[in-house]
């Protein structure tokens, strides 16, 4: 048979995972903690479960959650999302992304995204039919410049995916970045895919530019948000969708015939337990010590350590320590070292290589200390 | 902005069900148990989160559950799957459905259902620009006449769709029904996706016809099974896909950037439930005396209950009672008579309308006996 997506292999995150544990390695690749999540969450599931929350959840989700997910929402941004008919509950983010796509892209149209980019991106668009227009970042900042983007856009534009805090290199787009991004689609009916999976994980102070701050970009704007990287529970598979009416129409047109509806006595659970803010506004003090703590334990090898801003991941470039491709680097750290990461050039279509490795710091402290004894060796 | 499926609403399921809640009747509509799944197995899923499985399954789906499947699958049909490279969990049988169509159709390619269908086949299809050749069938068998297959055969065609038991009709597949369908598809590539999610759900010792008894078929073929059918519990969204390699290969491309995995835990916990038989080889037996206790509620009411050999469902036609169009014959069942129940019109494009309602009997008997007191009165 003919493959529709014929130069795509195995994720690189399934890759790297299958082969720090081949290799007994401490897998610092793929984006998940190796700490337990609060039992009290998890003592909620079973209560869901008990209390009957076993059969399809409704459609668009929990009602209970859509309506929690209104409130944080609202306490956390101030801005205001109708569970009715702007909120979707979606398999985790990276089914509201597919639905959201495969909602709009029509066979031809454009849809711009910055890379390194989260590797489902590019495929889905491909195989929806549409084009991907790919404006590559350069490290150490990744920042972009908006007359670039400017000279993307054509009449065929579609749609443009933003992710902030990024993956895989931590870096946030900032009011200016919005302003811009406003300025240009002004006049466009070009829509916004926002990928906001790291909304909690920003750093020093900062405050996450969500899209929904600015009501040009709102009303365009599909926001994706997980409860995994909230609740430190990533094979829970769950998180949400937030557009205005009308778009959230066309995705759940879409989501109801992908998965129907998500799991059930988890949407319980996570609304109760998310009803009490104390239970996740410690995060981003969390993930900044674990960042902090991290960088100071690599301080004095010879990684040279990039800007982390937000995210699960510290990126690092070894162009120090060799010259080799960062697959074959990532390979060597795994064998000889025993530390499993993500060689960053995975990100980029064409495989664009910086001599930069992703390293995931949503780990324990000790297991943080353990990999860096084995990094400092290199 | 321009919808990609503009024809299409919410589905009749969730329709069927928020009216049913509005109106507090009884609901007969959605398919889905209004009793307990078994308490034995919400304790696996608690032990699981306590394990720890609350980051990222596997891709492809838990190991432990993959070698579970292929060992059941084995048990029952004798035929073996590898779970490594032919098995794939998805979240629920609709995403398996979607996903088997995302990985394989393209623009133009014809895909030939059966109609009355689950509401998901048609516009998932046009959502990809294939285009849906359809077969009606009638009432009171809903038989196929192969002949008529063949000449909605054209050189675009790629994929047929089987769905057995049916839903809504709860007709079956024969042995005669697949030779036919070997004798067809011989010579062409033609693929089918076979639904098979209610496969234990086959009534009066009848076998269930599994595609994949037939190696002409299984080599072809993706077959879709659902956990929450044959566990109670279809709120979990769990179910799974088996199909030759070279087709799981092109799955799991879609699959992993659609969903990425599927939920952990829960994944885990039923594992461990199946791999003791004994816990679900009762389920058929389960079934069919509800379907018999149905039956017999109603034998003496004004409606004529057609043949129904598997599945969920019980169809009956009302056109002793009322020549209403079905959708507002079902709005006054539940309006003035607490009973909610799905118009069979809703399975065909068309809307044909045979004046038939659908019944869902996987219901505590109490409720299947309020309801037929009520059923009594129209
Ligand atoms: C869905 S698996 C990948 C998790 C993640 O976001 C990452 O490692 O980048
Ligand atoms: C996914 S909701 C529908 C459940 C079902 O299969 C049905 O009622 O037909």
């Amino acid at each position: 048979i003919q493959s529709k997506l014929p130069g795509v292999g195995t994720t690189i995150f399934s890759v790297m995972s299958n082969l720090a544990a081949e290799n007994n390695a401490i897998n610092l690749s793929q984006g998940f903690p190796d700490y337990p999540c609060d039992p009290e969450l998890t003592q909620l599931v079973t209560k869901a479960m008990k209390d009957g929350f076993n059969q399809y959840a409704p459609m668009p989700g929990n009602n209970f959650l859509k309506e929690t997910i209104a409130e944080k929402v609202e306490k956390l941004y101030n801005v205001k999302y109708n569970p009715d008919t702007e909120i979707t509950v979606t398999a985790g983010g990276t089914q509201a992304i597919f639905t959201a796509l495969a909602a709009i892209i029509n066979p031809g149209d454009e849809v711009i995204i910055f890379e390194p980019a989260y590797d489902s991106y590019a495929p889905t668009i491909k195989l929806l039919g549409g084009l991907v227009k790919t404006y590559e970042l350069a490290p150490p900042d990744y920042g972009i410049d908006w007359d670039m983007v400017k000279k993307l856009f054509t009449s065929s534009t579609r749609m443009i995916i933003l992710n902030s805090p990024q993956n895989p290199t931590g870096s946030i787009l900032s009011e200016e970045d919005m302003k811009a991004l406003i300025r240009l689609i002004n006049g466009t009916d070009v829509l916004i895919l926002s990928d906001e999976v790291y909304e909690h994980l920003i750093y020093d102070e900062r405050k996450h530019k969500s899209v929904m701050l600015f009501p040009e970009l709102k009303e365009r704007s599909f926001i994706v948000a997980s409860f995994g990287k909230l609740l430190h529970a990533t094979g829970w598979k769950l998180g949400y969708c937030l557009a205005p009416e009308q778009l959230t129409k066309e995705f759940r047109k879409v989501h109801q015939f992908n998965v129907f509806s998500v799991n059930s006595p988890m949407q319980q659970a996570i609304a109760d337990y998310i009803k009490e803010p104390s239970n996740y506004i410690g995060i981003t003090a969390f993930f900044e010590n674990k960042r902090n703590y991290f960088r100071s334990l690599l301080a004095d090898s010879r990684f040279e350590l990039l800007p982390c801003k937000g995210s699960y991941f510290q990126c690092a470039s070894y162009s120090k320590i060799s010259d080799e491709k960062d697959t074959d680097f990532s390979m060597r750290l795994i064998k000889e070292f025993g530390v499993a990461t993500i060689p960053v050039s995975a990100f980029y279509q064409k495989a664009t290589d910086y001599k930069i490795i992703r390293f995931c710091f949503a780990k324990e402290n000790s297991t943080l200390a353990l990999a860096a004894e084995k990094l400092k060796n290199v």
